[in-house]
């Protein structure tokens, strides 16, 4: 039997990085998972991953600490309020700066130490929110950029025209219904998985999703696209 | 007076980047200054990072805690000897992975927060010590995926073909002696800097550099042919 070779997956919580874990181990690959802890507001994101990362087979789940917060500059890790009821511009002010920019760069490290040629990331250009960085124009430069920061890629590069390591965004032109879809098809239990950017906690009880942030509104039309019940417990 | 431009300077307290930000200064940028708690084993590199921010004249100094030993990999955050009395191979195992690479995205995350459209590195390409995210076409590549992943990028890149972030690498082709000529010129102390990978601390006084692995090398080396006195204090 041949070994399953390694891939890094980002895995959020949310519903769309859960997809790319089942797709990836659909594909044959042994799943390392990588989450991050960087003071966002929806922390119960990281149990989550925790979660999914187990119920669907992950070899090794691994999160990290990094702080944005030094910077300053988005809802998602400050006091800002979360826009409801519909975006108000081109991008929103849930946007993290340089944030899958930052992710990809420690899942180039956890490959290259875990001698991994392939990376998953869950982003999608059509309900992608605007923003910027969950463009396949974003993904194919930084693939190249990777390949040449890192010693596996620069070594690969002198023998073949081929990136060494590949950055797969299985996602990207997919609507939500569609993700939905190939996820319940590959197993993907969504009444794990969170999407909520402002949910209800309450203690001793489980986290509910606010139904109205942009990241529920696109759950939900999801959902109801897509034929198959919501599982989403909204506050 | 026009207030001077906003740049981001990453600085390791070494011979390098300390020079980087003379220039920065030097081409009349505000500069802040940015270094990472990684768990490196020269952490005195970071209370000299802040000396030198302080002396040089940056606006403001940030270090932000990031993990890489989760992953594991490198001398130069877990317990392998490092190499001394010459390398040994095309890649030293001083190499921790895609540490470039992350740390330009934490830069360009701080740029978009400054609205800065300038970072400067202190990457050599000559003295680069078979380090692959050293060298002019990683740095190329990267300035183009940051700017694809970024709502400032994205938003100038549809008005013109210059891109908004510029990725600065003065040192790229200049020897180490020529670095040491133009700091000095421009006010380094390099008293201050620090360049060993591993040094001798004794508790009350001065850390020591070791002189024999790669980085204190390539030091002694530059200051030798410098023609200028070397303030290093060795062990």
């Amino acid at each position: 039997m041949t070994p399953r070779p390694p891939a890094v997956v980002l895995l959020s919580g949310g519903l769309d990085s859960a997809t790319v874990l089942a797709m990836a181990r659909h594909r044959g690959f042994d799943s390392h998972t990588l989450s991050f802890d960087y003071g966002q507001r929806h922390r119960h994101e990281l149990a989550a991953a925790s979660a999914i990362a187990k119920v669907l087979g992950a070899t090794r789940h691994v999160v990290t600490t990094i702080d944005l917060r030094v910077f300053g500059g988005s809802a998602l890790t400050s006091d800002v309020e979360v826009p409801k009821d519909g975006a108000t511009g081109d991008v929103p002010i849930t946007y993290v700066p340089a944030r899958n920019l930052i992710f990809l760069s420690f899942a180039v490290a956890f490959a290259e130490v875990i001698e991994a040629r392939d990376i998953f990331i869950g982003v999608n250009a059509l309900d992608y929110s605007g923003y910027p960085d969950c463009r396949d124009e974003f993904i194919r430069a930084f693939e190249l950029a990777a390949n040449l920061a890192t010693r596996a890629g620069t070594q690969h590069h002198a023998r073949s025209p081929e990136p060494f390591l590949r950055i797969h965004a299985p996602l990207m032109h997919m609507t939500k219904a569609d993700i939905i879809r190939a996820g319940t098809a590959l197993g993907v239990d969504y009444a794990l998985t969170h999407s909520c950017y402002d949910p209800v906690e309450h203690p001793g009880s489980a986290t509910l999703a606010c139904g109205r942030c942009d990241s529920c509104r696109l759950r939900a039309k999801g959902f109801l696209e897509s034929g198959l019940p919501d599982p989403t417990r909204y506050a």
